[in-house]
């Protein structure tokens, strides 16, 4: 095992992966940036190195010096936490270089799954299904109509080099099909001077299911219980639940079985996450893989019982996984609020400033709340709006859901607007209470309804 | 269910009251001395009224006070918590005839327990183990022998009228016995002017094993797996653990048999304790019965899942018990430790004062701190010195140590003293890493230890 890990992240991640370190007994290094000098985190490690100025790019994101820190505090192993260089090959391949223990998958691998198309493929070629669509593009409507009749309507027709919302257009029946293509064609070749449609399957009302995976160097992979992250404004997460209650047992294991065998004959190791849309009818698609700890590991940390940042580092070290597929059944259920420090009456704009007060409700059966602040920590601009997790596990959704608002209404966050009353209102929809909600319920049901609550209060 | 309660405690247990209060949708009424008027309980209760002075018998023993405030507030029912007014059958009877609802057992039964004697006949009478003695007083040396070697040796001879350390003597042998007969016999006489005797076998090496039960009035009747108290001091329990790690589920079963047979015969409802010795053989002797929620009830809601203080309020309300004997199986192993307010290098005198700073490292999997003090709360000299409960739930024991030396050292208490090195030294030893400590392992084997490691130090 390690003697001396260097922890290349900031904020509550930071926390906890020093905390899982110390528990495995090993010396945690911090580097932080000069806006970081007074966190949490910085106090918890062993060593502390700042590594640069407040902009990401300066430290964080500085490969080399966080590379010269490692060197120099004589760390075996960087544990990269999720977000800034996590996701990133040629930081991982760097370590290699100079003889660090990267915590986290193998170089090759993250360029193949960061690579969206490349992922897609290699996907489809393990058999985990995907949005169905032309195999490239399609030459004209005879064709167009083949594919979308394969496919099932509605669909999605695209221009080739399209993007921005340019040259895309929702076909609802075959009788739409001529009259679209030609307008899409127009508008594509208009837009980018290629006329080039291809079609994909549109898939409305889904819900954004994913499973996490963790795998050793032996051959061993286990998959965890789905989470179900459909509650997500402008794709951020703004809570996640495991097990997804829409969900069967039958299902969570087929799709495990599928990710599982993606997982083994990509060669995949340490952890990962296969993200998914569900459609009403539960056939899943494959979207992209994270090949990085979530910020929502921690509600199946609740449901398993199981310490994945530990394990990380386990199967970093070339140990065996620490527990097996019948150690990951699903036990009770888990949801996570993240309090931000952002203003939802006006816009969600980031709201940096000084925790003046900070309470949060510690303590009591079931409740975890995740942080890397205190009363008068600084929230620096620099960095992302999350400060804090707030994770509920009890036997089942209702009670959890109780639960998780009298914990919300304890918080108390004075020097920062956060969005604490807008987590307290989307929990008490009862599309939530019904677990039913699709990914476009924030921004197409609730924020409508809730600003309108907001003008009639005001 | 009622609308609103009142919360006769204060600290992190009337914390707890208020949080089961919200959850379950009921209004929380706290009352506080004037020495509390800050304290967290007093912010997060939806009412509060102070009803006397610091000195306890000014306010939270102050029965007329803490009725009036429930008439004066239209509380239906008082949750008392542990302590103070707790196993006050006055104070059940005075409620009763307020048309307050007491949230524990009915009075008579309050008293029948609360009597040592007759707790040890009830129990005795239900089929309950009792340390075993001779019945009465014995004449002579004979009658002595007879009773001594059914009991077997070693005994205590105790005289009847004794206290204090005098008139009692430990016997070996039938041998020994003739003379310590005689000389118990003389001292008796010349210190209680009353010379007859008993015999009770002696307890040595033991462990303190103590089962937690709710019942409802419909007459159904829970055990929870028992938990190991063997870490006290002077009688004050120190670290609890649950299950106990040296009993078997057999044993566990056929304890869990003996007390709900007991509480069915006594007709109890609410939540009780049986407190019993566990000698070398495993053999099990009742000591006493407490007829409230225990400080150490954390550790059961982290091994079985279920919440105590709601079920509590439930049964009280005339509902039958919210979970079933299969619902409170042991999953996995949890442990406590108590923070006091005090310092352990100088004889564990009480160190009250203010808490400048307060840092208990929430979050993480399985760590559960329930604590009514924040940064800058007073720590008031009047009552309990214990200010935070630490409680770590795992799979294993192992693990939990672990998990819990990291929360301890993370821990930061500026203003007063506290015990956590004490705690971290004693997490250390390999007795309890060996599960073995009996009650007298504190004071007898650690503490003469860790006074000489203070020395070295020194």
């Amino acid at each position: 095992m390690f003697k001396k890990v260097l922890v290349a992240n900031r904020g509550e991640i930071a926390v906890q992966i020093i905390r899982a370190l110390h528990e495995l007994g090993i010396t945690a290094v911090a580097v932080y940036s000069s806006a970081d000098k007074d966190a949490l985190f910085v106090q918890l490690a062993d060593e502390a190195i700042c590594i640069g100025g407040p902009q990401p790019a300066e430290s964080y994101l500085n490969m080399s010096q966080i590379l010269s820190a490692a060197n120099l505090t004589g760390c075996e192993a960087i544990h990269p936490g999720y977000g800034f260089l996590s996701e990133n090959a040629e930081f991982a391949r760097l370590c290699a270089a100079c003889h660090v223990t990267f915590i986290g998958p193998r170089p090759e691998v993250i360029d193949r799954m960061g690579d969206k198309a490349n992922a897609r493929q290699t996907m489809q070629a393990s058999g985990v299904p995907v949005i169905p669509g032309s195999d490239g593009t399609v030459r004209d409507v005879a064709a167009a109509v083949t594919v979308a009749q394969r496919i099932g309507f509605p669909v999605l027709l695209k221009a080739a080099e399209g993007g921005g919302g340019k040259g895309i257009r929702t076909v609802q029946t075959t009788a739409d099909l001529p009259a679209a293509f030609r307008e899409t064609q127009r508008e594509a070749r208009l837009n980018y001077g290629d006329d080039r449609l291809y079609i994909e399957k549109l898939i409305t009302r889904a819900k954004h299911i994913e499973v996490q995976v963790m795998a050793d160097s032996q051959g061993h992979v286990v998959y965890l219980p789905e989470r179900d992250c459909s509650l997500q404004r402008h794709h951020q997460k703004v809570m996640e639940e495991s097990p997804c209650r829409a969900i069967t047992a039958a299902e969570r294991a087929k799709l495990g079985a599928i990710v599982v065998k993606a997982c083994q004959q990509i060669g995949y190791t340490n952890t990962g996450t296969f993200e998914f849309l569900m459609d009403s009818r539960h056939h899943f698609y494959f979207l992209e893989m994270n090949t990085r700890l979530q910020v929502e590991h921690t509600v199946s940390e609740e449901v398993t019982g199981l310490e994945l940042i530990k394990a990380m580092v386990r199967v970093a070290a070339g140990e065996a996984l620490p527990f097996t597929q019948a150690d990951a059944a699903v036990q009770g259920y888990a949801l996570e609020c993240r309090i931000n420090a952002e203003d939802p009456r006006h816009g969600f704009r980031p709201s940096p400033g000084t925790l003046h007060k900070l309470y949060l409700p510690t303590g009591t059966l079931g409740v975890r709340i995740d942080t890397g602040v205190t009363t008068g920590s600084a929230v620096p601009p620099y960095y992302d709006a999350m400060i804090a997790k707030l994770i509920v596990h009890g036997r089942d959704a209702a009670a959890v859901r109780t639960k998780m608002a009298r914990v919300l209404r304890e918080c108390q966050l004075l020097g920062i607007a956060s969005n604490r009353d807008f987590l307290l209102a989307l929990l008490a929809t009862p599309e939530f209470a019904a677990g039913t909600c699709t990914t476009d319920f924030i921004t197409t049901a609730f924020l409508p309804r809730w600003k309108e609550d907001a003008d009639v209060t005001a």
